[in-house]
């Protein structure tokens, strides 16, 4: 099993507080220490870092906070291999172009999938999630030959994501970096950011003053599987949930899916 | 205008005495600076990394020679942009999935090339080479539904991009991190190091010796737009000149595109 973790914004933001909790449960805090990976959108165009080090010490981990890049869209993930050798092409996050986009995609849980043949968008490693991504990206390019509406695009991952989730556990997340879904089939916690900013205390006691890198408009969502903080209205998505964030709230979601967000303050 | 580099090897090899001098080139002794990026096959996975900030300067570039990856394929391009605007979806080289495998790709040059509404592939900057990239692996898919032999893959290659290279100037270095493909339309040189290994002066004046790093058996050819070194028996490729490389050898080539290796000793 692994560990998610995905930002969604109004405002390119420095993810690193969040990404340096989040690695450590990658060798140091727990045992996620088979691979890491992180997307970071910029327009386009899209920056992964991934290594087959545990997330804790691997020096590609170590530039990535170093770099501070701003993002309006991020997926990260730490890997405890279930299936699929210890390698790079088998880490998190996974891409393929759609449409003329960047689809990158980060899985927890295990899924029985068969690849088929006749897909066009085929699986370079060997694990069940990049098997289980294209298949859901050549349905949808099956279903779309032209990008569909956003509201629509969100049905049909549903229906064809929960198709998979019926022959597994399938919590992952998923952005265009436009906007971000994400599906919780068992674990996914989520946390909105946003004015009036406060203090966050991370699990591992160090603290940040939010209100000092912020603006009264910002809006931060944080999708992760386990809270990252201790003093924070973490929600957990109800089981089968279904969210898009949008620009860091929530544009479409399955009824009941979320609480009201009310951030910590 | 842009500019190559290429390197095919026998042994995961560090690239960065020839990284090292081609980047310069990108800032301080050329005038390359709307973008780098440089790709490392590991396996069949890929580590890419790309800057829209000049190469010579790149804080990600610095990243890329400290790490001293090793690599049997690695691919660089510097870029002076004539189409498209100077952006991460803009960068070179270019990434694509066919038939379970990660295809890399970098182009010099410019090619007037239509984008099929209807190809699977599509570009996802609004450059001239993603989208002749894009045609081409679409034509591949097209004419073989699963994967080709070598041979049958590199007249493939020939013939789409000849038709390409009908309508502009089509440089390119191609590679699947098992096999590269240079074509030369007007400019592409290459260097094959192998046993007895000597001492190369880069155009700056840094000196390597080779066979402090080498064993009898390695063969490292490198491919790139302008020779990178002093000393070396590089050989300029004849135009519509086509090479598949593979462990740092020739395996096909078309007759007369490249005389005997000879590497300086």
């Amino acid at each position: 099993m692994c560990q998610l973790l995905g930002m969604n914004c109004n405002t390119p933001t420095d993810i690193t507080f969040s990404f340096e909790g989040f690695r450590r449960r990658a060798g140091l805090t727990d045992h996620h220490t088979d691979g890491f990976g992180i997307a970071f959108f910029e327009g386009k165009g899209v920056r992964i870092f991934r290594d087959n080090r545990p997330g804790a010490s691997s020096p590609m981990a170590d530039l990535v906070n170093q770099y501070r890049i701003k993002s309006y869209n991020v997926i990260a993930h730490i890997r405890k291999a279930t299936k699929g050798d210890v390698n790079l092409e088998n880490t998190h996050p996974f891409i393929r172009e759609i449409w003329g986009e960047n689809w990158v995609f980060a899985h927890n849980g295990t899924v029985e999938v068969s690849v088929c043949p006749n897909n066009h968008y085929q699986p370079i490693g060997t694990t069940d999630s990049e098997a289980a991504f294209c298949c859901m990206v050549a349905k949808l390019k099956e279903r779309f030959p032209q990008k569909p509406s956003e509201q629509a695009l969100f049905d049909a991952v549903m229906e064809i994501t929960n198709e998979i989730a019926a022959h597994g556990v399938f919590n992952f997340i998923l952005s265009n970096g436009h906007w971000m879904i994400a599906r919780c089939s068992t674990n996914l916690h989520y946390v909105c950011r946003k004015a009036p900013f406060g203090k966050a205390l991370r699990d591992d006691d160090v603290l940040i003053d939010f209100s000092q890198y912020t603006t009264e408009s910002d809006k931060v969502t944080i999708i992760t599987t386990q809270p990252l903080t201790k003093n924070e209205n973490w929600v957990k998505m109800k089981n089968g949930g279904f969210v898009f964030f949008k620009d860091g709230d929530t544009l479409f979601e399955v009824e009941g899916t979320l609480p009201e967000c009310q951030p910590h303050v």
